[in-house]
């Protein structure tokens, strides 16, 4: 069915970068973007007219890095140092997770998703990927999914590991009408060892999909990686010739040199920006502001609520910009628009997902409408700036992938609110008694 | 009239920290803080009974540093050098606003301020004080009202704009049902000759009211201060004798060193952290870790919405812990409790209002109600962490100052909201064409 969306201001990610008027969707595409008002012969022949009543219309946020599996364990623990947050509060907890609660959390995570504004995310998790793969194609988002793999544990069960991983990968990848595309996951460096690495990597060319990894988000994982091997662990793939031949997604590479970001652009690697969970962790700040001037292809993500504490892309965006312009003195430093590009067009490279990431005539049809109706984005003509600096994600009141509407005036169409709350809550107080 | 808010979640900034139960309010006070049900006795004394439904009741938050008379500017520019933002963007707008500009901006400002949980608030600025003096005590909320002072003038004219502060501070000083207290306030050491400054210490002595004033916001002012004077303008201000018998309240301070910061403590004196405001114009981080180590009196501010760009201070606190636990690499750093305080009664103690910051007997009853129902606030039991790590401004749903409600349900009481939404936009032309 095609969808007339008129009366909107678009913000393109291309040129012109803001063009007030409408976009038709036919069959999921863009297939046309165009300013004024439609023509009365475009109105009588389309299948559903949106009034856009003056609100934005921009790309649907892209999430390059994360675990929703863990969602149930937002708030569970905070403040604490990486070590005790891990040993005594996530796995535990994780380690009694069912297939029940983790669908729970990961409903309450897309839900969260769809109602500020994100249409497309990665998820990097062990546990119930087929579940979660069928719920994603009922639900109706775009995703980058993946069997994440701990190699710490003998041959045959790295082996059944990636058997699974494989295996997965092959069923989903360009399922669900394409919304769904799948990789390798190796989970870092210090849980896999070398050799596990290059297995995966060699799967990975062998399939012609992605790899993603967690590389370099503490100086104390990079400083044990140096003792362990003498080596940078980047330096080490690098050495192990593992960098060609396939696409990278690094998540973090926060403690990487500038030869390391030379270096990355040669191979055309993408990183995941995790601005949020980097300070929380007291990780540090990955340097964007100069892996955007080498040209690196940089997305953003919010990892798991566990260490966020919100999938909010708006939050991770505004986030994102300001702590570069503080770590380097320098107010110029990624401005609004670029980061609106690393939410939207660069998020879609990262992920390798095509046409995506722009509202342009052929490119697929996910996007969201921001309403400027609130005090907070007063006066309302300066979008670009507001939709990085002011925007909440309860500003969105709609969002669609594909063409298809998943909220409408901020009801959920394909996911039900009270139940999630609901589940929510019981799920995690049952397996905080288990 | 008295008020029953009953079937709340208290977060009483004392101890015990929690309380599931009940408050009744008298005369704008705090006379009960229960847990458990109200008798039914109780019940029929009371003039009010709110039924809080599992919300969170906490107490209002307070905006130690800002510049509502700027509002109008959100959005204007981003992005610059600082240099250039003031001197091409916020300069040539302000000198052209007139009256009606600057209130409704400033009307816009406290509609943001109420509908995201702030109930008391610092205003420094030149233009219109006895307007928003006015305004304020028609709209219910509390504030610490200053005058604003530059002194790159003749002597005349300083003396001049210090009448102008005097007047003002003296005829509005615990006005409006107390609800308004006064300040002294300096611009800051770079545009005040020292002399000027030692002449408003000695006022705000003379009337026993604080004095507000930027310091050390940028490395670059404060090698300028070196250059000129030959000292750091702290140490200049101390050295002078201008820190003792009389309550400062600093902004900023992020060029302080660890001998600064010991004086400070020594003299009581008070700093409002600004985060955004200080990363989005590439100032640096504020050494908040170390002044609340030593016992420093910390408050939490927006500064202007032009440089920041909103006033909803849940994100403020969020972005406020995040930074110093990625900035000092410790996760531990200004933890979820601790930056709550810095949002309630430790702004209090800054702004120097007593009785004000906890739910407590006997305190001024400023509170805000948050419903934990949306899905960024699932699972809903984690109050303390849940607030700073993932609470919108938008989950407050009620909001009281002095036992008045400003907010019931997202309604606004005491203000238009589509009428400040109009004139936001329509003075924001005018200004812009004029």
């Amino acid at each position: 069915m095609s969808v007339l969306i008129k009366n909107v201001s678009i913000v393109t990610m291309t040129e012109p970068e803001l063009v007030y008027g409408y976009v038709l969707i036919k069959d999921g595409m863009f297939h046309t973007v165009n300013s004024g008002e439609p023509t009365d012969e475009l109105i009588s022949e389309v299948g559903r007219i949106v009034n856009g009543q003056g609100k934005w219309l921009l790309p649907g946020l892209i999430n390059t890095h994360g675990h929703k599996g863990m969602a149930l364990l937002r708030g569970h623990s905070d403040d604490l140092p990486l070590h005790r947050w891990l040993e005594e509060k996530m796995w535990p907890f994780e380690a009694k997770q069912d297939r029940q609660a983790v669908r729970a959390g990961r409903d309450m995570a897309m839900a969260e998703m769809i109602l500020s504004g994100t249409t497309t995310f990665l998820e990097m998790y062990h546990l119930f990927m087929d579940d979660f793969a069928e719920r994603i194609e009922e639900v109706g988002m775009r995703a980058s999914l993946m069997r994440s793999m701990i190699g710490l544990c003998p041959k045959s069960e790295q082996e059944a590991k990636l058997d699974e991983a494989k295996l997965f990968a092959k069923q989903w990848h360009k399922k669900a009408s394409g919304r769904i595309q799948t990789m390798l996951a190796p989970h870092a460096p210090y849980t896999c060892p070398p050799d596990f690495i290059e297995r995966i990597v060699e799967e990975a060319r062998h399939m012609s999909i992605p790899v993603h990894m967690h590389l370099a988000e503490t100086q104390f994982e990079v400083n044990k990686h140096q003792e362990q091997y003498g080596i940078h662990p980047f330096d080490h793939l690098e050495e192990m010739g593992l960098l060609s031949n396939v696409h990278w997604l690094f998540a973090h590479g926060v403690y990487l040199e500038d030869t390391h970001l030379d270096r990355m652009k040669e191979y055309d690697l993408a990183v995941s920006y995790n601005p949020v969970s980097n300070l929380k962790l007291g990780s540090g700040v990955a340097r964007v502001d100069e892996m955007l001037r080498k040209g690196l292809t940089v997305g953003i993500g919010t990892d798991s609520v566990a260490s966020n504490n919100t999938l909010d892309l708006f939050e991770e965006l505004r986030m994102g910009a300001l702590i570069q312009k503080g770590q380097s003195h320098d107010p110029t430093t990624l401005q609004a628009r670029d980061a609106l590009k690393m939410g939207t067009v660069n998020g879609a490279k990262a992920l390798q997902f095509e046409n995506l990431g722009k509202i342009e005539k052929g490119y697929e049809a996910d996007f969201v409408l921001v309403a400027p109706n609130e005090v907070h984005l007063q006066p309302k003509e300066h979008i670009i700036s507001h939709l990085v600096y002011a925007t909440k994600g309860t500003d969105v009141t709609d969002v669609y992938v594909k063409g298809k509407p998943l909220l409408e005036n901020r009801e959920l169409l394909t996911l039900d609110k009270e139940r999630i709350v609901f589940e929510a809550n019981e799920e995690y107080q049952r397996i905080l008694q288990k």
